[in-house]
């Protein structure tokens, strides 16, 4: 079969690779439906040392359920699924807690010798605990949203979770890739009143708007700080959704945070420590986040996409076939586009 | 009247300073009752620069109010009261999220030229927002646990809030001194079942044990982490309660965090930066804490004091008049005290 293989910085191929099988009882095979590029490929597009074996890529898809190992129970074949991010086994304290991402089993698609999800099949390790049945067809239109709830979606709801979003709330979301567009969403669906956009992308900005967004501040630093606090009688925004992983960033999030305030943190952090440790001490501000345990929010938010309350799908500004993937990396990472949809 | 002046490192003095008087309408004065030495007062009896004027020191007290303001209302002559470490004016819109320590009035007793309150009588701002009217006489015996109202126990209990303690969960508490002793007390009382105290000093240990410790970590750095460890079947505890403020703690308090759980920062960080970013994130960690606002757990924390549930005076284990307190700080720098209770 074919599948993505990144050999180094701006270097994707996509390449033949064996079938993948069934090699235990709790794998299922997907045939991928739809997969897609993530922001967090670009940091590796940006910075991967050239490595002979390569990196396989890809981390979010649907697919059709081709086979299923001896012990998979629940999950079946010709079931149209999505797959999160993070393998869970489904059944040990963490995913009870609703946290599969820290599943004793956790691994993530595309790493430790797992195929990538940016490919036209894949085998998913614990099935069951992974795999979510949709309910829809593979012809289903809705298919980008319901996409989005592998990683993106999710993640931004995590962001807004652990930030404590909540009704009549004033947010602030640093950064306007896919997922900080998703965090609008997620904002919004738990009842904030005004959310503030934080990035300069006019294409990324208009879909922010479209999604919620009540102000927009293109500044940086600290004339962004500044700005936040005049759109907010001054003391700052009670919840901010940290999407971007940087430092400054993150900086940024902890000076706009409100007295009380919570910074949920979904940008792989790409620094050592969380600044502010005084200002976010004096502040009695909380900074959470990580991983989101997206397999755990899908029954909350599949029904708002299945009913079209929310259109996370809109994200995706490309679409192309696997041969286009590595033109895809690189529309992206030009950000002349959004976030690239994937059709085997 | 006689009050207490730092003026450097090691050189504490009670002196004869001007009695208090009503400077604003909203102002009370309080004729200091208890008083007592933080260990937050320890930081600058180390490390405070040589000052003319010297510093008031103290800011936890209970007292009977002597005079009030025109526009004080609810707080009455004769009343007595416990002094949260914080003015706040009750009214604003933090005071009445239960965040009076970020009041848009807030001041620190003691700072800002404001007298300290190991002194026998005091000037309190916005009296109505700030003091507490207690229902005892002064001569009641529950004196000493009444007192750690001002701070310690509500301190310790917000550790444990920010925490997330919650019944049957596992709780680490970083450092022995009072509030991590308080914070013992405040993790017992809110449920949980394993609560290890991270400390070293045998007479700490002891009431730590007898407020409901179940087990002891002495260890330190790397060997510490592995001891809770070790202790919580490989996890790691749910809620973290930091009671020390330095860079160490907190990287062990991050360490020792099971994923998914919380960190309560109220030791007043010595530190830039929150160690573990990719540590927090990777285990969605989640670190907040701050000055705990003390005036908004008095009523929740005043039934268990009045009632014998919780009997946090137990922390005050030498007692000393008011010329005693430069003798009091010695001795609880020294760790021959664990906190130093303060009758004027």
């Amino acid at each position: 079969m074919r599948a993505t293989i990144m050999y180094g910085a701006g270097d994707v191929r996509v390449e033949n690779v064996p079938d993948p099988s069934i090699l235990e009882p709790t794998d299922a095979i997907m045939r991928v439906v739809r997969a897609c590029i993530c922001g967090s490929d670009l940091w590796p597009y940006n910075d991967m040392a050239k490595s002979e074996t390569g990196q396989s890529m890809g981390h979010e898809a649907i697919g059709v359920v081709e086979a299923v190992g001896n012990a998979v129970s629940t999950v079946k074949r010709g079931q149209v699924v999505v797959m999160p991010f993070a393998i869970s086994d489904g059944t040990c304290e963490f995913c009870k807690e609703g946290l599969p991402t820290a599943c004793v089993h956790v691994a993530f698609v595309g790493n430790g010798g797992m195929n990538g999800a940016q490919a036209e099949a894949l085998r998913i390790p614990f099935a069951d605990g992974t795999l979510y049945a949709l309910g829809v067809s593979e012809a289903d239109a809705r298919m980008p949203s319901l996409l989005t709830l592998s990683d993106v979606m999710g993640t931004g709801h995590h962001a807004a979770v652990v930030a404590r979003v909540a009704r009549g709330h004033r947010v602030a979301v640093v950064g306007d890739g896919a997922v900080g567009l998703c965090g609008v969403i997620a904002a919004k669906r738990l009842g904030a009143e005004q959310i503030i956009i934080m990035g300069r992308h006019p294409d990324r900005i208009a879909l922010a708007r479209a999604f919620g967004a009540t102000d927009v501040v293109s500044e940086r630093g600290a004339e962004a700080v500044e700005r936040v606090r005049e759109l907010t009688g001054g003391h700052g925004v009670h919840s901010v959704l940290e999407c971007v992983g940087t430092g400054d960033a993150t900086f940024t999030s902890v000076e706009i945070a409100r007295p009380g305030g919570a910074v949920g943190r979904v940008g792989v952090p790409h620094y050592e420590a969380i600044p502010g440790a005084q200002k976010t001490f004096f502040k009695n501000v909380t900074v959470g986040g990580g991983p989101a345990p997206v397999r755990a929010y899908i029954k909350e938010l599949l029904p708002d996409i299945l009913e079209g309350r929310i259109e996370p799908g809109r994200v995706f500004d490309r679409s192309i076939a696997l041969d286009g993937v590595p033109d895809g990396y690189r529309a992206m990472n030009k950000r002349e586009s959004i976030k690239v949809l994937v059709t085997p």
